[in-house]
């Protein structure tokens, strides 16, 4: 330890004041001694960066900390760390590069700039020999940077199945609880807060796609981007399908899928039907859940809140504690020492093998069920359960052809579908959700 | 960092060389590159002390490194760590104090030594200023050690809910799932190797509450002796139970419960009914599961392999990679840094509120219920659900009472059973589970 400098105080420059930033200034107060005796040297908060000196702050926040000014945190040479609790992609990302170059330790909650530039900032800061540590940006509350990049030091990673988005899983809980349609279940989880009035980024898949990258840097090393990825939200989920997973002894889930095939990864996110015996079939309501495998390990499953202002605040502080210690012990670089990242190439889906739940919405005609059979055996797709419903869907003189087939491959399944799809008896476009054993 | 050191390689010395030591071994033989970019230096396997050196060990563990004279490995002056994987009080507990007063870094896996002088060692390690870490003498592969002492670091932690015991757990989820009695699947368990042939430890709860005095030296700094807990065991619970429950929509788990109430902990291990739409619910088989509740974070669920030999390893490793950057930073200690444990009075079982599961095996008499109702009503007990099967328990001519309470205090309800334990209606022994609400 550099024993001259743990006298000196930890020098913090906090970007951002909202809740989050309410929160770590609440936590590193209030745990201050406790903190300094684990980490060697007392954390001081030296310049919080703010749009608007005006606003209310948390009673914690001290009025003299507060700045506009860039040039007050990154003119402070003395500086050791900056704690990026602002959000968005801009300025974020420029603050974050220019706190690289300047050889601060960062930490940063930020989800959306990471998802975007993890890798490039990543590898800025392997570069530099500066701590980049982002425990809060995926998963929340949940400590799953920390499991895979420390305890699972040793061990490969062969799989992750998580549930990232809070949003989908409060929609889809509430959905098959309640027996909700979707469009009710949205406008209360945006009354409540627990989706924006734009929920596009979220119920489309997208925000989980994004927190799976940033969860393949770490279980893989893959430097992988966002858009190559296939995304599926949940608009189309109603409550025949929640119906007939229930029959069936499924439950559904939005979920962000990764596999180590070795060469090449498979990555996904989109809904699932899982067992109700799965370990995350009970992760409901706003929780998230990661599960991985490990080779050595084997299964692993982390679940707790994936946002909020406080879950979100514990782990940014266990981060700054990390960066903290690298400082005092002029060892900046653990969080990121050792990653290398490399590009990969992904399988595409119509390689996936599965079993599928699919869904025909089609008119009571005879014959019917016989073409839809033939075009899935003419792909050597094999069914393993076929019921026609006798209930209408919503659509009159409608009914729904549900089918669980054996394991398939995908592009298979989607060339029986394509040709189903054309049939002039369908209703509407053709079901199909991805049966995954986890 | 101190770069002089970082040249020369991390020394460790392996104390035992059975399943988990092989893994270590093997672990760090095949990742030796990528652990070495993590520490900064690489490991080197010195020493491996062992009983005898003619039996046959995994390809990994070098001949030369073999030795039955601890002198061999305590007389090395330039040894950083001693990795402790030989299980039971001693001698490893002699050799664990003497790495303690010769400055070593310490990693153990050792569940039995820590349980019963965990606290004592702890407090050893911390006046030395070594680390000890002990990642893998809880939950084998699951990194909650790690998650409570780092992840939580800024937060408090108010209750622990813990499926600790795979044998208990695999116990009971055969039990519920293929309805066989708990004598069978114990001998399956036994010729399986997921039980010892004394399975006492085990099966009677006490291995559940030493993991419990562990975690609670993590979650909420407290130095407890594991005799002092309220422990109960499996035995008893039959299929009745089972099927009690299941009607309820509840499942039956053996649990590790901790709260910290202030000034009080409540500790105890005991079979609980827990919901089955509960997250810990789908715990199954040897699985095992800590669900933390912290004031800031909120819920988080750690789920895991709690025994094996691989993910001990795993779990092994990562803390020797921990040691290890301590070592090479000059700044041992980290892994114990900051903890102070104190003695805690514990609330009385009396004192437990909670909803209960009743059972009375009673002979099949008019006037049955009423004497139990109002046994229960004299002692203010109020009742939620009361059912009189008409199915026979084995016992002939009995049947079952079973009743769920609404909350109550324990000390009111144990009365009430034990004045209903005096009839002369009463078969067998009154049967209490606590329900938990986790």
């Amino acid at each position: 330890m550099d024993r001259e400098r743990a006298k000196f105080p930890v020098r913090i420059g906090l970007l951002g004041c909202g809740t989050v930033g309410g929160g770590v200034i609440r936590l590193v107060t209030e745990n201050a001694d406790y903190l300094a005796s684990r980490i060697g040297a007392r954390l001081e908060i030296v310049r919080v960066l703010v749009r608007d000196e005006s606003k209310e702050r948390s009673p914690e926040c001290r009025k003299e900390w507060l700045t506009t000014n860039p040039e007050d945190v990154f003119g402070d040479k003395n500086l050791d760390m900056v704690v990026e609790v602002m959000g968005g992609e801009e300025p974020a990302n420029t603050y974050i590069e220019r706190a690289i170059r300047q050889g601060y330790g960062i930490v940063t909650a930020n989800k959306l700039l990471l998802a975007k530039r993890g890798p490039a900032l990543m590898e800025q800061a392997i570069a530099r020999g500066v701590d980049l540590a982002f425990e809060a940006s995926v998963g929340g509350g949940i400590p799953i940077v920390r499991t895979l990049r420390e305890a699972l030091t040793s061990d490969w990673v062969s799989s992750v199945h998580a549930i990232l988005n809070g949003t989908c899983n409060y929609i889809l809980t509430r959905m098959r609880d309640e027996k909700l349609p979707f469009a009710e279940v949205l406008a209360d989880a945006q009354r409540l807060g627990y989706a924006e009035s734009d929920p596009t980024l979220d119920v489309d898949g997208h925000d989980a796609a994004q927190k799976l990258v940033l969860l393949s840097m770490l279980a893989f090393g893959a430097r992988v981007d966002a858009t190559e990825l296939h995304v599926e939200g949940i608009r189309a989920i109603d409550q025949l399908d929640f119906e007939f997973a229930e029959r069936f002894g499924f439950t559904i889930k939005h979920l962000a899928i990764g596999h180590d095939y070795g060469e090449r990864l498979l990555l996904r996110a989109h809904p699932a039907l899982i067992q109700k015996s799965s370990v995350l079939a009970n992760v409901d309501g706003v929780l998230n859940g990661v599960f991985v495998v490990g080779r050595a390990l084997g299964p692993c499953l982390l679940v707790g809140r994936g946002a909020g202002a406080m879950p979100t605040a514990v782990s940014v502080v266990a981060d700054i504690v990390d960066v903290a210690r690298s400082k005092i012990e002029g060892a900046a670089g653990l969080a990121t020492r050792g990653i290398q990242l490399k590009s990969r190439q992904l399988v595409p889906m119509a390689e996936v093998k599965a079993r599928y739940y699919l869904r025909f919405d089609v008119a009571d005609h005879p014959g019917v069920l016989a073409i839809i059979a033939g075009a899935l055996g003419k792909q050597a797709v094999s069914i393993a359960q076929m019921v026609q419903d006798d209930r209408a869907t919503e659509a009159e003189g409608t009914v729904p052809v549900l089918i669980i087939t054996h394991h398939s491959d995908e592009g298979s399944v989607r060339r029986a579908i394509d040709s189903i799809a054309g049939e002039p008896f369908m209703k509407g476009t053709p079901r199909l959700i991805r049966i995954e054993d986890v």
